[in-house]
């Protein structure tokens, strides 16, 4: 197993990217093509063991920034850390592309150097998202990739992400549901309502509409909605539950006795907070594109892209490709 | 100031909707007209010291029932109590409809009844939303009267958004911003993109893109959506507190010294439900049909009821039709 990541991608690179590629190189045995300046790179693994570790540099001298516009950059920065890594992929170097950085450009990246899969309309960026059922989490997609779909999208969504939680997440026939305003049928945008009727003929488990309430709830294992609203849903969980965590903080803190009891209650906060933690999930992958790709938090720590590589790892190995390409369910 | 309240809307009519009109006739010194099957009313007036206060009842023999297909029932049902209320508000003999029945007939009794202001293309359902900044809350808007829209109703959101944050609850300049994927200009779905060129030119404080994490931070007073992107966000928020607020019961339950730790922190706990409470809020306006319109959770109790009764009585006091109907910012 050989992934490439871009060392020099997201707001902690290259400290905590090769940090996270030691990490995982060490914990999953497997090869981490580390993708970017090789000053830069060496720096970092100086502060290492990698003794029996097979971590190589790959030479890439231009980064594709936080705040470049994605597409331009992309274009033109051809020897960009992520434009170098997907060249690793589609040569054949390389089993997958692993970024923290600019998520647009990581996008644009993926799809231009790698392509489609031949009759896959639009990528996907999916997630991970944690629930209350007993499985504990659902996969929710597309949230970022497509801001303007149309229902064949959204039902080609149900079907990736379907593969997806069967092969690599190891769920059972995934109920797929597709966000709406109410559970009944009919309920919803014309996009949805048409969406759903092309879903109703699906070869995947299709359960109807779900609500936002049901997300948490985790009433679909696998969750398909259009980008716009996908990015909107998991951005606002990540504001909801700061809003909430804080509040309950703030209030504990004005009570005096409530100090006391917070002391007490704290290994229940971080269970919570570690539940909720996007570092647990390690990014999520671009599907549809012609090769294995997973796009993590511009935030990523160390333990975000050793949790990452790992991700990448699995789906190389579960051959998400392959299930994708074949459109069936075959395990 | 005379309200009409539909005494059978809602889960826990009409024991909790006489209940909340007693309470606020009591408090707020407004005549709540009950709307309704009178034996019914008469029943629960019958437990309440009602002394000194004008509740007089309106007889409607009919029911929009939760599980009743709106548009057809609105239609069908002449006599229901819905219909009935805004026929009052219609023919002047009251200021304003209240109502925690079915929603999506509630819209339709007052879009049917009372028509759309001249000039607006769509009403919108607004709600008031809890927020970490100092304010405490925002006001958000559609959260699911429109699925479907054009641009230019979401300019027309953010003209009523803005004009009700100023003048009912007191938010001078409201900064208006509008829902989408990133905060830069020119980042979102095609729908968004051409609202927000529309919205540049709006005489109101137009302060661009907001992101889902945005929202809860208070980033905007006033925040506009189509109604299927509202109302995903709004049931989202309800599933995702849940879930939140009942992992970390869950968590504390399961330690020992956890459990003493959470009754010293109940107060603070409580605290925070209370802020999250949608009782507090007392439901949201139908804002752009000619009537002031209230619509309220189904679930609601008599304290909701009381609060949608204070909500109407603002709004009809501060007299938002006649801001909207002229579209100029005199407070």
């Amino acid at each position: 197993m050989i992934l490439s990541l871009d060392a020099m991608g997201g707001d902690r690179a290259p400290a905590a990217t090769v940090h996270g590629a030691v990490w995982a190189a060490r914990d999953f045995g497997m090869t981490v093509q580390l993708v970017g300046r090789p000053e830069a790179i060496e720096a970092e693994l100086a502060k290492h063991d990698t003794t029996g570790l097979d971590l190589p540099i790959i030479p890439a001298g231009e980064v594709i920034e936080m705040d470049d516009h994605p597409v331009k950059a992309v274009r033109a920065k051809k020897d960009a850390g992520m434009n170098v890594a997907v060249r690793q992929v589609k040569a054949g170097h390389s089993d997958a592309f692993i970024t923290a950085g600019n998520s647009g450009g990581a996008l644009a990246a993926a799809l231009f150097g790698l392509g489609r899969i031949r009759g896959i309309k639009r990528p996907a960026l999916s997630t991970i998202f944690p629930t209350s059922s007993e499985r504990g989490f659902c996969f929710l997609l597309d949230v970022g990739a497509n801001t303007d779909v149309r229902p064949e999208f959204l039902y080609q969504f149900g079907l990736m992400g379907s593969l997806y939680a069967e092969r690599v997440l190891g769920v059972s026939k995934p109920r797929v549901g597709i966000v709406s305003t109410g559970e009944e049928e009919g309920k919803g945008s014309t996009l949805v309502k048409e969406a759903a009727e092309l879903m109703k003929a699906a070869p995947y488990n299709f359960i109807g509409n779900v609500e936002g309430k049901d997300i948490p709830a985790g009433l679909a294992d696998v969750v398909v909605t259009d980008g716009f609203t996908g990015n909107v849903i998991i951005k606002f969980a990540e504001g909801l539950s700061k809003f909430l965590l804080g509040t309950i903080k703030q209030e504990i803190k004005a009570r005096p006795l409530a100090v006391a009891g917070s002391l007490l209650a704290r290994g229940a906060f971080n269970a919570v907070g570690k539940k909720l933690d996007y570092r647990e999930f390690g990014g999520g992958a671009l599907l549809g594109v012609n090769g294995v790709t997973i796009i993590t938090h511009g935030r990523s720590d160390a333990y975000t892209i050793r949790n990452a590589l790992r991700v990448a790892g699995n789906a190389v190995e579960k051959d998400i490709l392959h299930a994708i390409k074949t459109g069936k369910k075959e395990i």
